[in-house]
C-alpha cells in the first residue's frame, strides 16, 4: 500500500440541503477534537443573517436588571474551556424499528471538541434573577416555517433554572481555540454538557428569564419523547443524553481476513462517566471488556478491543457501554414516535473469509 | 429563504477509505453531467502509481501485430464523444433483503457525463485480430491483495469479442471536456456503455486478446450473480445493466407540507432506452405516468411527476421504469449472494403534515 499518491479523505454524509443537515463520518474520525469541517451540521432553518459589527447579547425578562452584554464584555469575564460531545437527539434515528420520520441519521450526529466561554450563571447573576424565576429561554437568530404550523418561528429553547445555573453550562465563543465557525453558532453558542445538543442553541440572539415553563414548539412539540404512534400519552421531554456506544471499525457488512482486528469505537453518557464497554462477537452470548481511554467528564470515551478470529464465517459484533450511574445500553431502543435518544447495543455484521 | 449567506453543498457519501469508496449524493444532482467532485469513486485497491511521462498502451496476445500506442497516437485517431452513465453493479446493495456483505451502496453508485475517446475496435483492427480470438482482456494499473485469496492481483476484466468490437466501446481520455481525473482512470479508461461499470477498467495498463474465456478473480469470483447463499448453482456473470429508476426527491422519511410537490428522479437501462416511468403514491394500487426528458441512448433519463396532496398522512412513493425492450422493474429484486444488479421498484416513504 506504499503506492498511493492520492490520499483518500472522508466526507460529511449529506441528509438535506435546505435546511443544511450532514452527519460526521464517525467511522473515520480518530481525533479527540473533531475539526470544524467534520463537525455534523444540524439545522432547523436557513442560516441566519447576522450583523456581527453590532452584535450584543440582551438578558431580560424576570431579572432585577435587564442587561446587554457586548462581545467584548463577555471576553473579559472569567472563562472556562470544556471538552464536550454534542449529540443530536435524533442520532441513530435510522435504526429505529418500526421506522420513524425525520432526518435518517446514522451514527454520526455526534461530534466533540473544546468549547470555551463564560458560564451562563455568571451572566444571570449579573442581571440578578428574580424570586420565582422558572425557565431560562435562549433564542437563536435562526427562524423559519414549520411543516406542521402556519407561522414562522425562531429557534428557542429553555433550560430549567437548575441546569441554567450549572457552572458548566456556558455561553461559548470559541471552538477548538478559534472563534466558533459560523455554521456552528458564531459568535455565541450555548453549550449544555450532558444534554442532547438541541439545548445548545446556536447564534444566540437573546436570553429571557420567565416565571413559568416555556411552551415553544421546539420545547413542547419537537424534542419530546412520544411513546405511542397515535396519541401523546406518556410524553416527556428530551434532556440528558442516554448512555451509548458506537462501533467505528469494522464497518457494516465489511469483508475481513482471518487474523487480528482492532475493534474500536466511542462511548458517551449524559450522567457521570463511562465505566465499561463490553464487546461480543457471538451475538451476545459472551461479553469481553474493551480497553477504554481516560474517563471523560463531558466528551466521549474511545475504546478498543483486539479481536483475533481464526474461523471463517459471519460474525455480529456488539458493543455495550455502561456508565457510572449503572445505566447500560438496552438490547432494543425505547421506540418513540419522533425517534429520539436511540441507544440500543450497537451492532455491526461482518464476514471473515 | 432570502437570508442565507452560506450556501449548503452536498458531499460524497463515504463508504471506505482504503480502498477509497464514496457514492454520489444522487438526490442533490440536478445536472446531466456529474462534475468530477461528485462522481462516485469505487476502487478495489489503493490508487496506482503511474509514470505519465512514459505512458504507452500495449495491445498484444492473439493478434497479428502486437502494437504499442502512445497517448499521442490515440489523440490522432478518430474520436467519439458519448454521454454514458456508469453504474456500479453493487448500486443499491444496501436494499437487499436478506442483507449481503460488501460496500453498502445506496442509490448513488451511479454517475454520468461526456466521455471522449477512440473506439477499442479501431485499435484491435490496427493490431489485427487472429482467427479464434475469444476475449479481450483489459488490465488496469491498480493491484493489491484480496481477502479471499493469498496473492496479489491486478484489476483485470475481459469483454467478449462482440462487445469489444462494438463501435461504442471506447478507450476514453476525456471526461466532460477535460483529461479524465486521476481517481477515475487517468490517462485512459475503458468505457463500456450499457454494461455495469466494472467493465469500464480504469488506468489501462495493457490489452491482451486471448483465445479462450478469461478466468481472473474479478471475472469468475466477483461480479458473478450467485442465486444461492451456500453454493454456486446457477451462477452467471454481471454484464448488461438492469432497467432501474431512483427517486431523487422527496427524501426518505421526509416530512412534507400539503400542497404540490415535484417528485423527481432518474431512470436507466442497459438495453435500448427508457420508454416510461410510472409513479404510485398509494403503495402500487394505481400508477401514473411521469414526464420523461429526451430519450437517452447510454445516459440516464430524468423524469418528474407533479404530485398534489391534500390529505395529511403517510405515503409511500414508488417509481417503476420500463425500457424499450419491455423490461420493467420488479417488485422484489433478484437476490444474489454478492448483491449485484439491485433494481426493484424504488420506494420512498414520506409523511405529510
Amino acid at each position: 500500500m506504499n503506492d498511493q499518491p492520492f490520499l483518500a479523505k472522508p466526507y460529511l454524509l449529506t441528509h438535506s440541503l435546505m435546511p443544511e443537515n450532514h452527519e460526521t463520518p464517525i467511522s473515520f474520525i480518530d481525533t479527540p477534537f473533531v475539526p470544524n469541517k467534520y463537525f455534523y451540521r444540524r439545522n432547523h432553518f436557513a442560516y441566519p443573517a447576522l450583523s456581527y459589527s453590532s452584535y450584543w447579547l440582551p438578558i431580560g425578562g424576570f431579572v432585577e436588571t435587564p442587561t446587554v452584554f457586548t462581545l467584548k464584555d463577555l471576553l473579559q469575564l472569567p472563562a472556562k474551556t470544556l471538552k464536550v460531545a454534542l449529540e443530536c437527539s435524533g442520532n441513530k434515528r435510522d435504526f429505529f424499528q418500526p421506522k420513524v420520520f425525520g432526518e435518517q441519521w446514522k451514527r454520526g450526529a455526534i461530534s466533540q471538541g473544546q468549547w470555551k466561554g463564560v458560564p451562563l450563571r455568571t451572566l444571570l447573576e449579573k442581571a440578578g434573577l428574580k424570586e420565582g424565576a422558572v425557565d431560562v429561554v435562549v433564542e437563536g437568530y435562526d427562524y423559519g416555517p414549520r411543516t406542521d404550523l402556519d407561522k414562522t418561528y425562531s429557534f428557542m429553547r429553555s433550560l430549567p433554572l437548575e441546569k441554567a445555573m450549572d457552572p458548566d453550562t456556558i455561553i461559548a465563543y470559541e471552538y477548538n481555540q478559534k472563534p466558533i465557525p459560523f455554521k456552528h453558532g458564531y459568535p455565541l453558542r450555548l453549550i449544555v454538557p450532558q444534554w442532547y445538543a438541541v439545548a445548545s442553541v446556536k447564534w444566540i440572539k437573546q436570553i429571557q428569564v420567565i416565571d413559568k415553563p416555556f411552551k415553544g414548539p421546539f420545547q413542547t412539540i419537537d424534542y419530546v419523547y412520544y411513546p405511542h404512534k397515535d396519541d401523546d400519552r406518556g410524553a416527556f421531554p428530551v434532556t440528558t443524553m442516554n448512555v451509548n456506544s458506537s462501533i467505528q471499525y469494522p464497518l457494516e457488512y465489511e469483508l475481513l481476513n482471518t487474523g487480528m482486528h482492532v475493534i474500536k469505537g466511542i462511548a458517551s453518557t449524559g450522567m457521570g462517566t463511562i465505566s465499561k464497554v463490553e464487546i461480543s462477537t457471538d451475538e451476545g452470548e459472551t461479553w469481553r471488556t474493551a480497553e477504554i481511554a481516560a474517563n471523560e467528564e463531558f466528551g466521549w470515551t474511545s475504546w478498543s478491543y483486539n479481536w483475533t478470529v481464526h474461523d471463517k464465517g459471519e460474525y455480529t459484533i456488539l458493543s455495550r457501554a455502561t456508565d457510572s450511574y449503572g445505566r447500560t445500553q438496552p438490547e432494543t431502543a425505547f421506540w418513540n414516535r419522533k425517534g429520539y435518544g436511540y441507544n440500543a447495543i450497537d451492532r455491526v455484521k461482518v464476514k471473515v473469509e
